[in-house]
């Protein structure tokens, strides 16, 4: 029978019929042993020589690494197996003889070699397993969102302004004068369904596009219609800086809810962020065995988070040696010291207003501070969330813009959204490469994301 | 009791707490009628003047359209309401008094004006229903494709060569020499986890980026390491074409598996289509009652689905009047009408090779002709999914690159999947937008994307 390692506890004493690559093997000259692995897994298969036709036996003698194979055998249990199961062998078709010289062997490499064979070094059991986590990340998300009653909502990713300045951001343009004068084909307005409206080309595109940093914006517009709602997708940065916790191109995860304040917000995070590692513990403990995780720090991620403001951080920070000052945005180094000092995620809420964006609400009780939180993963990781309330009166957001130096024009439809009907509403986005870096425990986010881009990277 | 109108049948005959925004009223005097929708659903709320304090009546009496509101009232049951449910008024509170002349009202908008006011325009019930249509076929996908052992694996949207031709994609700076020989930011190689990599700024980075219009190619990496992938993200074409079927921001599904091959490969496409169908049937038959679908053609889509091969497909176009080529790739026009003389969706199959990518496996039965699909809707919708068995020959497909015209220097690492491993492999792509416009039975897939780009517009 035909199944995948996945299934073959269900199999025990069968026969069964497995598809994959062989990656690795050993051989004592009677024995035979193919590390198979098949995409949901990995296995041993142990072949006898005494007892296989020869013709097999010499397949076995003729394999190389990464060879696709087809194997049958009879599902035994192995207690020192990691999966607890191996098959004794009884046949292997080659589907491919790989060619000889693999780049990717047991010898240690450097990353940059790695990087330049991604598409091998995927299949390294390591990067399987952070791609299958990455893959349980994603999944709770989406469940716990939609347990939770908010809709995904796609916000675009070519945006007309740069909102809050051009550096970061990648430019292109965006058709010229002539391609946007040009006729419709002629598919349009044909057929059953076709109505053909005029003045389908007057609107206006601006030259420039540029590739959007965040969805949040659009989302504020997107709650006034859904309540709740949130967008994950791929968004981009054009920082120069390089570190360990940086890509040019990573996904993210903007929610954003109506009639949400402050507190609530908070709240949103600390369930979602608890599903997940409580997901990933659960489903994904072989993945975290290959990758070495110390299970300990995860499994202390319970509510209730550790909650500091600002000006506690802050103060915590120069008693840890920071000269970190009493107004200023946290540091990297800052969030590593602060988050080896508990056991728990945590909330940084309320920082002073002139290190953060015109949107964010102000504190009732300290005009000076804004309604904002970061959340701090422990062990190091730190920033993984950023959040606020956000401004929803129309003549504050209007002064912020301005006060900003920022030109309200662009922001003419955002502001609309305080002209009618505004509510009290809140958001925050979560870095998906830097949540992966922390439950994989991985030190770069390069190894998180399939294809990584950075500064000096973008191949394969 | 705070609730959500998607809640109030658990709460007959009880007080509840809603809040939203005003839809829409009407007044006799005597009796206001507000429709109160809150992101879940819309509810009227039915106040008697002669039972309300004086002070509640006046803001009722000032409301105006999109005001947003805190209401309590009793539950009761409305046959005639799209819901069974309405409420008997006893409170109104007015969070914020929208500003006067909100831009969207009963009369006809031409779709110019209405693009214009997206922002705003997503709050018509109609444009509310098509997103969580939308965000039901994500859902369906998503839960199908895992229920399959499908692992998400991002592929990414910055990309270094224009495989196939530059004509129809963006294009970006990446980055200067000098940006790429920059310092590392003082955060990295720092703290616990620092360790700092030697040679990590050595690697290539090409000067330009183009924006990826398919993760195909990269999911084919993928499924050599996790055996079954697929990627949900936009995509981006700067196509000038202007009809109701193309986007230049679009989302696009890519789905893989090694060990598929041509049939297997069209019966996940069936199996997923027929899910999608059956979940927006069942689980959104409110929104398409909102949209006025008619619902028969829907509840058709029923495997078996439609099979014809390209031959028998154009033979039947050239009977229905088509004057298509023997060789030639179907047009709009062609999908139009052949889908009107079937009520379920159908498959073409085996398209000249000529007319199609170069990654795509022959027939073994006819070396002129790949083993790919298109599938298409019925009702006039036309393609929705685009696939094939991918050509897993080194040597093949080294000399179809080459006959294509490309250079096979940037497909050096593609080949190397056939290289180490090679196995039958098959997968395919759906369009987000043309399935949501196909279900809810939309003219233009503009309507279908929270905020559209099209060649003409990129705002707001």
């Amino acid at each position: 029978m035909l199944t995948t390692v996945s299934h073959i506890h269900e199999h025990l004493g069968e026969t069964v019929e497995l598809k994959g690559w062989c990656y690795n093997f050993r051989s004592s000259g009677k024995i035979f042993f193919l590390q198979l692995r098949d995409g949901t897994g990995r296995v041993q298969v142990v072949y006898s020589k005494a007892e296989l036709p020869s013709g097999q036996w010499d397949l076995l003698d003729a394999l190389r690494l990464e060879s696709s194979v087809v194997v049958t055998g009879v599902v035994k249990t192995e207690p020192r197996a990691p999966s607890g199961f191996e098959l004794a062998g009884l046949s292997v078709q080659v589907v491919h003889l790989a060619h000889e010289g693999y780049p990717i062997g047991k010898k240690e490499h450097g990353p940059e070699f790695l990087l330049d064979n991604r598409h091998l070094w995927l299949r390294a059991e390591s990067q399987w397993a952070v791609q299958r986590v990455r893959d349980r990340i994603i999944t709770s998300t989406y469940e716990w969102f939609h347990e939770n009653g908010f809709i995904k909502f796609d916000t675009p990713i070519l945006t007309p302004t740069s909102c809050e300045g051009t550096t970061e951001l990648f430019e292109m343009e965006y058709f010229s004068e002539e391609d946007k004068g040009g006729q419709r084909s002629a598919e349009d307005g044909k057929g059953r369904l076709g109505k053909g409206e005029p003045g389908e080309d007057a609107a206006s595109a601006g030259g420039k596009a540029y590739l959007a940093q965040s969805g949040q914006l659009y989302l504020e517009a997107g709650i006034m219609s859904l309540g709740r709602a949130f967008d994950f997708g791929p968004v981009f940065r054009a920082e120069k800086s390089k570190t360990r916790r940086h890509l040019t191109e990573f996904w993210m995860m903007d929610a954003e809810a109506a009639f949400v304040e402050h507190e609530g917000n908070m709240a949103i995070q600390e369930a979602l962020i608890c599903r997940i590692v409580e997901d990933v513990l659960k489903h994904c403990a072989y993945e975290l065995k290959v990758l070495e995780r110390d299970l300990e720090p995860l499994k202390k991620v319970q509510a209730p988070f550790v909650h500091l403001t600002h000006e506690e951080a802050t103060k915590k920070l120069r008693e840890l040696g920071s000269d970190i000052g009493e107004r200023a945005d946290l540091g990297a180094d800052d969030e590593t010291l602060l988050t080896q000092h508990y056991d728990r995620p945590i909330f940084i809420e309320k920082y002073p207003a002139e290190v953060k964006a015109f949107y964010m609400k102000r504190d009732p009780d300290d005009d000076t501070r804004v309604l904002n939180n970061d959340l701090l993963a422990p062990e190091g990781y730190g920033e993984i969330i950023g959040g606020s309330q956000r401004e929803d009166d129309y003549e504050t957001l209007l002064k912020r813009i301005r006060d900003h130096g920022l030109d309200p024009e662009p922001f003419d439809w955002y502001l609309d959204l305080r002209r009618y009907g505004s509510v009290p509403h809140s958001g925050f986005g979560y870095g998906l490469e830097r949540i992966v870096a922390w439950t994989c425990g991985l030190h770069h986010v390069r190894e998180t994301i399939p294809f990584p881009r950075l500064v000096n990277r973008i191949h394969p």
